[in-house]
Order: structure tokens, then C-alpha cells, then sequence
């Protein structure tokens, strides 16, 4: 009972996910779901890649959180659009979640839109958003075996941003095996080490998000 | 339907929850629920707890996670005691698996079971598994504003661990602002600062957890 129930929950939440596919791929929209846990850094990231890419790329932005609209505040002050999403709690987005706050956006002037889910390493891995592409966040001070602990959520990124490498050297962290790990959940994954902190590596992150875009239509 | 479904499964699990809760008043066991993000140093906590009251208090541990028995594994390598439940994808132990996995510790001869939870800040706190006590584990790197953004889950917790105290002044974290908004949300919250790389403020914990236990009966 319950697993046809939760079936059915994701049927419909697929139905909606292809709805917005749909609309992003007719747009030219590059549509990006990051996901991470709590703390790993996503709306830092997100501040300085809209930041460096703001010559290059208009970006908008869906925050989720389970409560306050504090991330959607911090993305506001860099002066790009943000719609902020609460989920009372429920612990991933939903795509009629993400259809209707892409109604609030002024998609006609954005390139890239970049959901922010829930901080929750699990359960937003099982709901598709309509994305191209999803971005899983790892911090180095959450340790070099989450991988392998969590192969769900790292087999359905296709990429995977190692961040605050600025801590490597205080925390136990070994870059590479994490590269090895991601790599056989998903032998195509890109992997970019970086510190949102310093900047380190964000670059290539930027230039790697660029050709993803592809040329304005 | 689907909330009346999701009720139906929370009423299962509390009944079991209660029937633990009854197990471990009966044996004179505390029984700790620990929650947290991924990686926010868990395991490495209760490897040192153990290992720091050998000799005062008989500690067993169960551990949760998605995947692999990596955690139980170190856990045994401190003598302890320790079951695994790989959960196969579910992001939250439930309080059967709890009862199961009892029955393969040596309760006779331990004074306090300890759960770790899987790895995630939302879902697991929604179940009770009949424990004693909360104990939510808050890491530095994740940053400042978890209480606010996570208010069910620090309301339900008794005690409060925030740890990698090692790395302030590398992150940006404001201890007194978490220990304020903790308390705004469970006023009666106990909350220690601690370090488990290098056993900073570990020894209050230590007493605080065996004046739970109080004396062996």
C-alpha cells in the first residue's frame, strides 16, 4: 500500500519534472538542481558564480528551505531574481513546486536557472525537477566517504563541486578518493575542486557552466 | 490520502517507539537518538565517547545508514558493540528496526544504547524511536543558521553537540547566535561545544551523559 502510494506521488511528480523540462528546453534555459547537505555551501557558491558569470550569463534562482527565506535574501543582494520556496518541513521540492515559481521568474531575460533544493543529501535525489543537469555539493568537512555512504544521490549528479577546499589540511579529506568514488557511481561526472571562501577553482566551475549553456538563442 | 497514510505509518511507529521506550526503562538503559547531517562528525563523537568512559559507563551502539557498514565497522574497532541497518535508500531509521536491531545487542551488560541515526538534519526527526534523549550534532562548517532553517529538528532536541569547534576562526560560525536560537527553540536544551579531532570540551559531555544514565541499578 504504502509503496504504490509513493508511486503514485512520484508519477505525478515525473508528469510535472517532464512539463518543465519542456518549457526550460523551448526557453534555452539551462535549469541546474544542486544538492547537498545542510551547510555544504550551495548559496555561497551561488553568490559568487552569479557574481563571476554576471557579463556572461543572466541567472535566476529557486531557493528551497524548509523554513525562513534567508537564502533567498542573500541571492537577492547580488542582484539576481530569487523565488523562495518553504516546504513547511517536507524535505525536498517538488516540480509543480519548482512550475510555479518559475511562473514568478522573468525567464524571458535569464540563461541559467538554478534550483537550490532542501540541504538534504537523500531524499531530493528521488524527485526529478525538470532539470538539464544536477549538481551535487560536497563539502570537505563533511568527509571523503559520502560517496559511497550516499550512491543514490552521487549516481544521478552530473556534477559534483568538492567545496571548501580551503579547509583540506583541518579536516581528513582525500580529494582524489571522492574523485575515484563519484566516478564509478558515474563514470561521465565533471568534478570541480573549489572554495567558495577564496574563489579557488571556481573559474573552471564558471567556464564548464558557460558551454553548458551553450550560445544565447 | 497521502496524509492519512503518512499518519497511519507514524501511529506504527510510535506504538513500537513506545515499546522500546518501555524495554529500556525496564532494563535501566539510556537511549540516545543522535541526529545530524552528513559528516558532521557523528561517528567520530561516539568513538571517542566510548573510548572516554570505558570505564564509567557500558556504551552499545546502532548504527543507520543507506548504505555500507562503514560506521559500525569503527565502532567495533573501540570494542563496543555494534548492528548495523543498511536502510537500502530510507532516509530515517523507524522504531522496528530499532526493536530488531536491540535484540542483537548484549543488553544484559550495557548501561546506555546509543542510535545514529542516518545522516540527515529533517526526515529522521519526524520518528520516534523510543529513546531517552535527543542529541542533535550541529557542525561548525555547516555554518551559523541551522537552528532557524531547521527549527523541527533542534525543537525536538534535548541536547545539543556542536562540533568542530577546531575549525572556528576557518568558518564563519557564531557559536553564542547558535546557542541562542537552540534555546528559543527547546529553552530546557543542554548544548556543548566540542571538538572530536582533537577532544576539546568532550569531558562535560562526558559527565552530562552519565548523570543521565544516573547510578547502575
Amino acid at each position: 500500500m504504502k509503496i504504490s502510494i509513493q508511486k503514485r506521488i512520484l508519477d505525478a511528480n515525473d508528469q510535472a519534472a517532464a512539463a518543465n523540462a519542456a518549457f526550460f528546453t523551448q526557453r534555452k534555459i539551462l535549469c541546474l538542481n544542486m544538492i547537498s547537505s545542510p551547510g555544504s555551501g550551495k548559496t555561497t557558491i551561488l553568490s559568487r558564480t552569479i557574481e563571476g558569470l554576471k557579463d556572461r550569463v543572466r541567472i535566476g534562482v529557486i531557493e528551497g528551505d524548509l523554513k525562513t527565506d534567508l537564502d533567498a535574501q542573500r541571492i537577492r543582494r547580488t542582484g539576481a531574481p530569487a523565488i523562495q520556496i518553504e516546504t513547511s518541513g517536507a524535505c525536498h521540492l517538488t516540480a509543480l513546486q519548482v512550475s510555479a515559481a518559475v511562473k514568478e521568474l522573468p525567464t524571458d531575460s535569464l540563461d541559467v536557472i538554478v534550483i537550490e533544493n532542501v540541504g538534504n543529501l537523500v531524499c531530493p535525489s528521488a524527485f526529478e525537477l525538470g532539470e538539464s543537469a544536477r549538481v551535487v555539493v560536497l563539502s570537505t568537512a563533511e568527509g571523503d566517504d559520502k560517496p559511497v555512504k550516499y550512491p543514490g544521490t552521487f549516481a544521478k549528479a552530473s556534477i559534483v563541486l568538492i567545496n571548501k577546499i580551503d579547509l583540506l589540511g583541518h579536516v581528513d579529506f582525500d580529494v582524489a578518493k571522492v574523485q575515484r568514488d563519484a566516478k564509478v557511481l558515474n563514470p561521465n561526472v565533471k568534478i570541480f575542486a573549489v572554495s567558495a571562501r577564496t574563489g579557488e577553482g571556481l573559474p573552471d566551475w564558471y567556464d564548464y557552466l558557460v558551454s553548458l549553456r551553450g550560445p544565447r538563442g
